[in-house]
């Protein structure tokens, strides 16, 4: 293969933004068809896409057309994991937007079809390429922080008014979206919490608050208290609610505390690790000497969305290793769910979660759901600029 | 009254810094008498307090002697309540170190108690003088921030080796003090929390680990999720067992949000106040403007221990107006008590609090209680610095 080629599925809000990416700015990539069902959005692909590019209104016929390598799936959030299984059974490599999908049932089938089918599968976790996320990784990773106690990711500057929610009649439903703030907005945030430092909860308590602030049937104000194996616990709260809001994430470890705030990373290092400290001192009062140090950070936001493009398409063409590697969306999307069904059964939710019984509990959510919205259309939100 | 006459019980850390500040710092007091019943804290008082101050070796002497208008309580938290209701009983006013005591059942005896005499009742909440929390106090009360969303309390630097706790046997034991972090650490915290929010919560669901980084019986690591009446939610992070730890303090209202940390207080103001932004706002993505203002305190850490001490005088000698009534002192432990109760229960905690049953369950641990520890004997500690 000397270029890939790829096919997006799903033309909307990221779609349309990743269809000009892979035009004209992925080295190695080729934007050679494009599918939505919207006629509003195929027009907009007749005007804004090269005329040698594809357009399909049917994902059948897009997927029989066999006019690319690889898919890229930007439709809504319920059909990621049908989609990318269509995509592997008709011998495509796969790219899925985050989040993986609604539940992890069907995430865990697509994972199963993924590996049955020897394709590359790639998940658009952009925040990734963030070198403030890399570099907190790399802190953990390579043993400068030590055994990690506690977690605290404070996450609400995601701020929504009511008018994004109008925006989309789907938007913020159980049925159109499956989840609020948690599906919608922290996928990132659920994925780097546990990618950062290499720990996933074995329990998770949650409070959830469903149209609290806004006019919408799902969560828009979370906050979640886990625990680990190794003992440590953590706290994960998160709104959209809230202004200017906060993301701070702070991780306290053996030896020391790092503090990721305003694009910043602070590491109050300890001279010796507490535990050894605290076997050796005698002296009442008294803590260790601690070093407060400003981690170098270099390269901005990093490529974010088309560093994902182009690692994908480097690891066809050249095999280079996947920054995000599709069959970890389901730990994200694992610790939301397991949130979600803490709050609905008011009770502790163990890992592995119980697949079915949340399954079983959103149906009922869609199936109850007596909830209207007034809506401004289907409108298209310019996303630039936001990650 | 021209000076008023105090008489402190408990000449331990706390008692022994009051006594010596009483003596010389505080404007028309006068030491005139203690109390303790250990032989080397009465030796040291003979040799550090002027002749003058009688001392005496029970609390029935002590009591009976009516050698002061005042009785400070330094003792054990347990006895807080007891010696405080002996003290009214005999006709003194009051004023009481924190906690108010270890169980609220108790510490409900002693308002009564209080009210009743008609005496002054005061309580050592010195924080409550700290020109930081007056200020957040006040933006708050007047309205500044608006109607409070959310309240983020990290409150992870009581750092404490293992040495602190081995200096003396009743520290971090359920029949000594009744509790770890929750009632010798944060007292101050759970106190303003409420104090400068003006929110107490409606239900308190809580993770206590026990003994986790310590070689002790009672809680060294907390987590603690409220809700508050208006809606508004809640976390507070505390332990003893990280290095360097932190103190962050975060409200979130309808005006911004105000951090107060590194004895700094930031308030992120917003131009026109959210609900009126979102109600307005027709824009999709968009936020309301906001100003990041810092917010002047002045005065450094305020008077503390000697300003609770002087308003007191004060309040005796002139009517000035109590800084920390006595009364207030069950909230923060009602706080405190909901936190242990959810934990032991593994349930929520609904306000007001069963009192009987957490009066119950504490008699549980101390019965079954089964922890001895290697102790350094009863030393101790210089306090001065800390608050």
């Amino acid at each position: 293969m000397e270029q890939v080629r790829y096919g997006i599925i799903g033309i909307g809000n990221m779609g349309s933004s990743h269809a000009l990416n892979l035009v004209d700015k992925i080295k190695g990539a080729q934007l050679t068809a494009i599918c939505d069902t919207s006629p509003a959005r195929l027009e907009w692909a007749q005007a804004h896409l090269p005329e040698s590019v594809q357009k399909f209104d049917t994902p059948e016929a897009f997927f029989a057309s066999q006019a690319m390598d690889a898919v890229l799936i930007a439709a809504p959030h319920y059909d990621h994991p049908v989609l990318a299984i269509q995509a592997f059974e008709n011998g495509y490599h796969v790219i899925v937007e985050k989040p993986a999908g609604v539940y992890t049932k069907a995430v865990r089938e697509m994972n199963e079809a993924a590996s049955q089918s020897g394709k590359l599968f790639g998940i658009m976790y952009n925040q990734r390429t963030s070198p403030l996320y890399t570099k907190l990784r790399d802190l953990v990773h390579s043993g400068e922080l030590g055994n990690i106690k506690r977690t605290n990711w404070i996450i609400t500057n995601w701020y929504r008014s009511q008018s994004y929610y109008n925006s989309g009649g789907w938007r913020a439903t159980w049925a159109g979206e499956g989840g609020g703030v948690l599906l919608n907005q922290d996928p990132h945030q659920l994925d780097l919490w546990q990618w950062t430092t290499g720990l996933m909860p074995k329990r998770v308590r949650a409070f959830c608050h469903f149209g609290k602030y806004r006019n919408i049937e799902v969560e828009d104000d979370v906050t979640a208290y886990v625990e680990y194996e190794n003992g440590a616990t953590g706290v994960f709260v998160t709104t959209v609610g809230e202004a200017p809001g906060t993301n701070r994430f702070e991780l306290s470890g053996d030896n020391g505390k790092i503090v990721v705030e305003d694009d910043k990373i602070t590491f109050w290092r300890l001279r010796v690790p507490e535990p050894q400290f605290n076997a050796e001192y005698t002296g009442g009062f008294g803590q260790p000497e601690c070093w407060k140090c400003d981690i170098p950070v270099h390269g901005g936001h990093g490529p974010q969305h088309n560093g994902i493009l182009q690692n994908f398409t480097n690891a066809l063409l050249h095999g280079e290793k996947l920054i995000a590697p599709g069959e970890e969306g389901i730990r994200g999307l694992t610790i939301s769910n397991a949130m979600h069904l803490s709050a609905w059964t008011d009770d502790w939710v163990d890992l592995p979660l119980d697949e079915d019984l949340f399954y079983d509990k959103l149906q009922e959510k869609i199936k109850n759901s007596t909830f209207r919205k007034e809506t401004a259309g289907g409108k298209v939100l310019d996303v630039s600029g936001t990650h």
